[in-house]
């Protein structure tokens, strides 16, 4: 993690602001293109991509680097950018699991062929008619909390609230506000952090049920009851890995990603998505007086989802064990 | 698949003979153990398997040496046996089926925790709910089919038609009926059929998506409306692969069984039985009046059996590339 470039007399406050003030320029970016896409629904979406982006960074080296910063400051505005991340995040959430649960459940009525039953065309025309309705239900509740997080996000933006983030992170933009440490040779301090960091996710990879994901069709995922506490330390990796990533782009702002670890990432944030969708699938499954048929196609959808849980399990298992980079220095 | 023992002078017809000798008399006990079993259900069992593993050893033989055979006798023998192994088989398989739904059942809906939902125990209970009337009406739909599976098995062993077999058979025990080929040297004629069927069996795994299969987590099996067409070649390897053992059997008698292919072989039952399964539950939504929670707990059971019949696709292939024997001589 020591990074050779930094010589006796460059302080940790030194190293860290250029990419914090760089993260600040996008999130004013992200700012400027949201004021201008006020009509554009494409524009709209990238502004909120780059603010998420921008605001999850920044929020993350306030974390990780907290010893070296102001800390009353770094907390503060970071619970608000959690706060600001988080709600921009939900319409898209919605977007790409609507998009995910109708992928799914076109793949799993398609084929040609009748269903695997003795009926033929009969249990065929059953799925498709019970697939057909789950979509239509589906999309009618996510159209519905999609409009809501739009709402949700367009009243955020507008707040006293985000105008005083906004200015917060305008002053990151040329200045940052350290601690005592933060002024100390960056060689003596910067790197316990981001170790403390990697320690993190290393600790709870190694916590995580491996070599039993390595197995393919073990069924883990399947155990619908358990899912949520089987699901949590998966989660939780996914933010600590997102952490340590973060941590690496602050100290080497040149350097070439481990392509393993961006998969591992990517791996875990399908998990996280299909999780999401495979309780979604189990939510709109207990809306009053559906079809039994609807019923159906949506706990097939479900036990999909949750096999795309195991799925991406087994991703990460694989990408993990070629990374390089997880190793304490 | 030549074995160095057949001496010139030994003829197909003798190689062949102890091997059919042996079956018969293995189904001349079976027949006794039925007789012997009216009012004892495990005994009853045994029999039937006992008359099963021995009518599909004689009739996978009588089909893969028949050039060596009475053709006409041969023909006639394997139709009335392949009736007997099917009718007699259709009584274990319910069993099985509603053993493996209730185990799933019970795997899927267990785990301490909540559902994967928003709702926590709420959902639980929801699955739970659905869980336990499922498996209620597997029971009833499976149990049903037993009782008729139970009584058309208990006919046919006290029909006309099975004392014509029986009577078959016990002549099979001392004699077997040849053909002109079955007097030539068994040097000369009995590796060919063998190397047919194996032949047939290697021919049918080369057109399976083996490559795919070894890929986990494809998904390929829960292309539900694809279910019936994409099993079949799978089903149809299964045969392939059990005559293939059976003619093994036959011509080296002594010889150490390769546990791999015993292993794919297992793996191929488990194909079947999984995609069964799944039918099972396609057919037990399709029930008129049932409830939506019903319904669902079935869908999300439907699919997990299409899981595993994907996992079986995995094992198969894994185990058949460690095979040693498909090996054309």
């Amino acid at each position: 993690m020591h990074n050779p470039d930094h010589s006796q007399d460059v302080t940790a406050g030194e190293v860290l602001a250029p990419y914090l003030h760089a993260r600040a320029a996008d999130f004013l970016r992200g700012l400027r293109l949201h004021t201008e896409s006020v009509s554009d629904t494409a524009g709209a979406e990238e502004a909120a991509r780059t603010l998420r982006g921008a605001a999850r960074r920044i929020g993350g080296t306030l974390h990780t680097f907290r010893p070296l910063l102001d800390t009353a400051w770094a907390d503060q505005l970071r619970t608000e950018l959690a706060w600001l991340s988080g709600t921009l995040a939900l319409e898209q959430a919605c977007t790409s699991r609507l998009v995910r649960l109708v992928d799914a459940l076109s793949r799993l009525s398609s084929g040609g062929g009748p269903v695997p039953t003795a009926r033929g065309t009969e249990g065929g025309t059953g799925l498709t008619v019970g697939a057909a309705r789950a979509g239509a239900l589906l999309e009618r509740q996510l159209t519905l909390a999609r409009t809501r997080a739009h709402s949700a996000s367009l009243q955020a933006l507008g707040s006293a609230r985000f105008h005083a983030i906004a200015d917060a992170v305008a002053l990151l933009a040329s200045e940052v506000p350290l601690g005592p440490a933060g002024s100390a040779p960056a060689v003596e301090v910067i790197d316990a952090p981001a170790e403390l960091a990697e320690r993190r996710l290393l600790d709870a990879v190694a916590a995580l049920p491996l070599s039993r994901a390595a197995h393919p069709y073990n069924a883990d995922a399947l155990a619908l009851a358990a899912g949520e506490g089987q699901d949590a330390p998966w989660h939780q990796t996914r933010l600590l890995l997102r952490l340590h990533r973060y941590a690496t782009e602050a100290l080497h702002t040149g350097g070439e990603p481990d392509s393993h670890l961006y998969e591992a990432a990517r791996a875990l944030d399908r998990h996280r998505d299909a999780a999401e969708a495979a309780t979604a699938a189990a939510t709109a499954a207990r809306t009053p007086r559906i079809a039994p048929a609807t019923a159906y196609a949506l706990g097939v959808l479900h036990a999909d989802q949750r096999h795309e849980v195991e799925a991406a399990r087994f991703a990460f298992q694989h990408a993990w064990h070629r990374t390089t980079a997880p190793v304490v220095s």
